[in-house]
């Protein structure tokens, strides 16, 4: 060894030893399988999220009336699911489209699912709803505009209520992981995480599913992953595909929107299926589901 | 023509009738140029935002020290700079990270600009804030994280204060016009569109800085358009060089942080220019904003 | 109807007239649903890819000798598997990287195929060496660096042995379409499309696999779709999931690269399986085959 | 320290040592400014790329005739402008498209310059054809396409004549280095680097240019770099503002594609300007010009 490579080499232990001290100091999250082995199994309504079954979240993009989420709930209940999904409060891109029904929307979805025994997913878009959602829904979904929503992740992380978080357009798994650890670092360790889809410069599809990023989730954290077929694909005629490629690779939660009569729809006509569309997706799904269960048996 | 070919073409003539109402029917937007052709000038403290010669908007990444800051805000004033901008609310990838010093950051900002006769521009995350942000901030800025926002949108657009709104890390140049029709929309004219880089495959820069929006939004709207060279690049090195290239293609403002001490900055701190690296991007600048003034006397 | 109304209204009769004219003129491609409904199956030495089942091809990232590439394709047999694959030109970001063993790697891969009566895939990087290949290979690879390659694709084009085309690292769908397109205008309809993820903001994989382009591309060809998990995610730990993803979601063929020694492999060392891991992979994707053969039956 | 903090000194030490020998053996790119700190300045038919003055690239998109050509370098010569490009192989996403006039479209090029005393720039596509480009153009065009078409860089590497490599659709800036690595690895360090944007989610823009990529090129190698601002933007009324920017931030050549009538281009009719067009987009750049020539003396 030359000098400069001895002197090289001292610099490079220093260095390392730089590094070491902060691996110790370094923060194990709560949300990580290092700080957690055992899968979280979140309990909503006996439904158990997690537990290694497929489940489903569906119903309709947005709120529109009581008749149209209660269609869809019906036949949801006709197949056995009990996860009824429905927006309130929508974020649209223009001030000029449809907002939704806010608390209305809400109070339809907790009418329905009251009168069937369902469980309600809505998305809350403000801290200062978080309180009145805790009245109407059983698990809070934060959309994927506010997953760098710092105050709304603290918020939902201060409540005793699931959290159903979604992917921003173009966050990084990481920052998906550490937006969950501002709920949890909170005091809520119910959270559900969804991939639906990221934006590429691909558009045959709305967005590009990041069907990788499931395993990834798995492994990473202790918490069920989710697959939202809708967004991710925007396009009725892939969300089959899509949900069978989800559960293939071990999502814990699959979710699609249903509308009674998509055409007319106030949002995202383009890509909710219709209530003979749910029926055949759900069978098309039953082989894979069948493989799961005898797998879990 | 055939038979089917006429078919198709009044088919075409229904479509094109339906077509026209929707046009017809369809939004001016309130920021767009198409509604006001006249660029939109705001006035902070006398500084003319939007009058056709570069504004700069520097200061430190985070508010740390009343020291920190009025040693930044010193040299802005021997350069003729007056808008001080600095982080008291920071949103950060982790809950982990340095969250800012909150309204004790703003006191600061404001102390120092009152006894130096500076304006002061800072992030506001969530709309109980903006109410406070009043007491403080001459310009209220939003951030990439906050873009669709919308609650945020809403209020910033309710009360009588300019707005600073960043590009979001994978905003369309649309999705920003439309998140600034929602501060319009409310009744606040006075808002500046700020390039900060997009999110793309390439690792060289932190982000990608989007050079052509500037035009692109000069074009369609009647707004001020911003450069946020220090996000966008992430590099102290790139940072006059994308400066320049911001003053020739017509950026309104351009913004830059600088820190006393960098090494030591609580964010950001491979990005930020020391005192004299500030000074040297000044003079680097001067032959460019030479040329410009002679252009506009 | 006002005047202007009606004025409007012609012009879109006018440009409706002309658009008609552009569609009845426009190529309906001869990889297309719309120009052949069935699917096109391709016969390798008896395996027929394209009829329903799922195909394998397996085999190291590169030829490095005969020793290394036996020793897979000995497993391989034991697997039922005969698409033997091996880089013999391999292109590489440096010109200081390891090239490829060239026409002497494909010797080995034909040898070692022609004593384990298998088949032989592996990539032609140029023109003129088309025709050398055809002693050695039994289907052509096209890599993602040369997907727009024109001089390539129609050499490829004008030969009678099938070609494995995968998508560029950036290519939209449509643009990989094309590219087949080119092959198939030649003369060549022997044509199996390969997805290997894109290029993405997102770096926890190598590339974001694009799952959604398995369904689309089956619906917009008529040609067998393979996908990449090797090269998509380039992590060991992922390929069987995103395998079982493929699968699920409809893919003809699922390509991995298996080297005996993956530690002191030449090239891509991280993502390569080894024996042991390759039978796992392949007990672990069995439930789903059974499946899919229990559907075909 | 404890023992556990000891062992994992120890390793690091060892680490650190193996990563010296590493860093020991790195190649130094021939390319990179580390090998050479002078700015490479390549002299065609007297224009001194990389001087320190701005030079112009312009002509038409694709050769159409004798005519058109001479048109476009007429109105060059005007200006001042000595180095003509032309498009003679086309490398287009469809095969039904023009593609291109071949030698045929050489020939003109090399006539029209030998006329007006000017030099030829026009890509290549093939090894195959480098040595008859030899007879026709002054520096041989790489397109974004054949970036790592890396037999088609080390044919031009052999050669004697300077290469205009163009970054691929989504290549790394890193990757673009390398790629000219292989050309001058073979021998030719007669290369200017074109930034011409790059793949991404917005589309404003045919795509993004890159402008940060100008310093980052100019600080990591010595060779000169240029930006395409037709193929970056796509927009006729982007070229203007793109050129002031690539100016500005350091840009050695701009290139720009003109054509006596946009309206009736066999390709790219979208994004050329016509005669008057180019006449006003270089008195918009002439401000700059000057300032920057100022500087130099």
């Amino acid at each position: 060894f030359s000098t400069s490579t001895l002197q090289h080499l001292f610099k490079q232990i220093f260095k390392a030893s730089l590094d070491l001290q902060k691996t110790e100091t370094k923060k194990i999250l709560l949300v990580s399988r290092e700080k957690r082995s055992e899968d979280t199994v979140i309990d909503v309504k006996g439904e158990k999220i997690g537990d290694g079954n497929t489940h489903f979240v569906m119903g309709p993009c947005s709120v529109e009336s009581y008749e149209q989420v209660r269609e869809v709930a019906l036949e949801m209940k006709n197949q056995g699911l009990q996860l009824l999904r429905g927006g309130a409060f929508k974020p649209r891109t223009s001030p000029y489209d449809f907002q939704g029904l806010g608390v209305e929307g809400l109070k339809i979805l907790r009418q329905v699912a009251d009168e069937l025994d369902m469980a309600v997913v809505s998305e809350i878009t403000s801290p200062e709803n978080i309180e009145v959602a805790l009245d109407y829904v059983d698990i809070i979904q934060i959309g994927a505009r506010n997953m760098q929503n710092f105050d709304l992740l603290k918020t939902a992380g201060s409540v005793d209520r699931p959290v159903w978080l979604k992917r921003g357009l173009s966050a990084t798994i990481e920052e998906l992981i550490y937006a969950a650890e501002y709920i949890h670092s909170r005091g809520n360790s119910q959270i559900i995480l969804c991939e639906r889809g990221i934006r590429t410069y691909e558009k045959a599809t709305r967005n590009t599913l990041d069907i990788s990023s499931v395993p990834i989730l798995k492994k990473e954290t202790h918490l069920p992953v989710a697959v939202d077929v809708t967004h991710s694909t925007g396009r009725r005629d892939l969300l089959l595909p899509a949900a069978k490629a989800a559960i293939a690779i071990g999502a814990d939660v699959v979710m699609a929107e249903v509308h009674p009569d998509p055409a007319t729809a106030l949002s995202d006509s383009a890509q909710q299926m219709d209530i003979a569309q749910f029926r055949d997706f759900m069978k098309g799904l039953q082989p894979l589901l069948n493989m799961n269960q005898k797998a879990t048996v």
